[in-house]
């Protein structure tokens, strides 16, 4: 199993990147290609030992940006590190992509290089979020923002087969996302994906709300790109809240401060829990390869994970489960002209 | 000043509902009529002390289930408690609604009874979220699903009123919910409304993202009401399983227990800066009235809040300022001409 890391994507890049390489190489046993800069991923490499691994350097020589547009990455920077990422899996070189960068352009790149699997119209970004029993998948979280009744459909079908395959789930239970569970509820777009899916064969439960991410009563959340963009940065700017607000209370009573130093071995199995960092990346679906996007802020650790998350990926033929499971369907009408 | 509570709205009716405002009328002076059954809620009055405070009962044959929809709550049950209520401010009886019932049908109700402000198109219904800093006033999270982009500017210019008048900000900052901050970020209905306020007088500030919401950014969070609503149970729902989580982790190590009872201030403290019966209602806004809309599980202190939210919007002349802006305003074009 190979696995193309982009160095030069994320806002720590490429120390990060390297270290967390390095990781996943030793504890699963993948081989490694980093691709970037030549000079600057030499110079973090040697910081590190790598005897035994199978790390390798391939060069490229530009880097998208955070402000760089998605087009632009397409069209402009012909060898950035996250296009020559692709490249080595469209060439069959490597299996997976992990980037850190951009996730717009990473995700236009990724389509651009290696296109979309045939009846999937949109690519969406999936991500696994904790909650109180163990995990959910809500996809699209940032992939498509505007979409049809049909792409909604089409992320419950890869949002089902990422469940069963990465989460281990045999008949996962999928919602889309709403503002209330009735029938009435929901807007014009998941009024209309509720009629779709409530057709189709997969275990959908119809609308589920927001609070129902964290409770487990579904193992799918199906949403639009600009509601699960903003749903997942409401999660993580909301736990990051409550902590520094426990912290200033805490932090301004004596006795307290004692009490968290024995709450603290708590804290941290809670803080592990709900660390994004934990599940390290947010794999991208619909196209011809595996790709894995990682917040730009991402450390180290995070990078690894998702080095795993795009090994599990590959091992549990994710991309070739979706395909098969199309075009055994019967249904050969393009979604566009259904939705 | 008096307040009209819909005392058979929410799931505890009217034991809850009794209690909130019998609290709300002796720590504010204010004057109480509860709307609902006479017997059930009389029962309930004579469980409390209420000596010296203005509370009286109005009779109200009908109750709105949270399985009515909007249309039969406006059209089916004339003598339903909310729309009892609603006539009371109608005619000059009372200041405001407080209501923890079927939050759709007691918006339906609000306008149907209460009728629009003029240059309002559609209401929305705002809350109140706890930041690191402050406070954020969020809407619309639930009033009007399917927007247009002339109903968000409307929704910026109500929200500023209302931080202006209850939150005290001299000029609030504005943003619209968005998947990035970025112009080319947002989605068909935001880029649009992005444009619309950035030509307006109003201290907007551009697109905001999810963890905008709780680090103090912005004052007032605009949004659809689908998105808010999701956006406002993703919140609660998170809450809540950071809680059990924690409590999870914390039960099951000994040392940690102790730890955890000399925390107790600091949860406490922590727990009332985030919880939502703390804010108490939302305010339904752009009907020509005051309407507080409450969790249907609200306890009786979320109660007591909503009517003390609902005496400062009344003293604070929401809607008169509201009403004053909007007919000072040079432009007379329905705002469904130019979203």
């Amino acid at each position: 199993m190979v696995v193309a890391v982009d160095a030069m994507g994320g806002d720590n890049a490429p120390a990060v990147e390297v270290q967390g390489a390095v990781a996943a190489a030793r504890r699963w046993g993948v081989s490694i290609i980093l691709v970037g800069d030549r000079e600057r991923v030499e110079a973090c490499l040697a910081q590190e030992t790598t005897s035994g691994l199978d790390i390798r350097i391939q060069h490229a020589s530009e880097v998208i940006g955070m402000k760089d547009s998605a087009s632009d990455a397409v069209r402009k920077k012909k060898d950035s590190s996250v296009r020559v990422a692709f490249d080595l899996v469209r060439d069959g070189e490597a299996h997976a992509v992990v980037s850190a960068g951009n996730s717009g352009a990473t995700l236009a790149v990724g389509m651009f290089r290696l296109k979309r699997i045939r009846g999937i119209d949109r690519p969406a970004i999936a991500t696994i979020m904790p909650n109180m029993v163990d995990q959910t998948v809500v996809l699209d979280v940032g992939g498509t923002v505007d979409c049809k009744p049909a792409h909604l459909e089409q992320f419950a079908l890869m949002g089902e087969i990422y469940a069963k395959s990465v989460l281990g789930k045999t008949q996962p239970r999928i919602g889309i996302l709403s503002n209330g569970e009735e029938d009435s509820k929901g807007n014009d777009l998941t009024r209309q994906a509720h009629q779709l899916l409530k057709g189709s064969d997969l275990n959908y439960l119809g609308f589920v709300e927001g609070r129902d991410l964290f409770n487990g009563k579904v193992d799918v959340v199906v949403c639009d790109g600009f509601v699960g963009n903003i749903v997942l940065k409401v999660s993580e700017g909301l736990a990051e809240a409550i902590s520094s607000i426990l912290r200033r209370e805490i932090g301004s009573r004596f006795l307290a401060k004692i009490g968290y130093l024995l709450c603290k071995p708590a804290f941290a199995a809670f803080k592990k829990r709900i660390d994004y960092a934990e599940y390290g990346g947010a794999p991208l679906l619909g196209i011809q390869g595996t790709g894995m996007i990682c917040h730009g802020g991402s450390a180290s650790r995070a990078i690894m994970n998702a080095i795993g998350l795009a090994r599990e990926s590959v091992a549990q033929r994710v991309n070739d489960r979706l395909i098969e499971h199309l075009h055994m369907g019967a249904d050969d009408t393009p979604a566009d002209e259904k939705g």
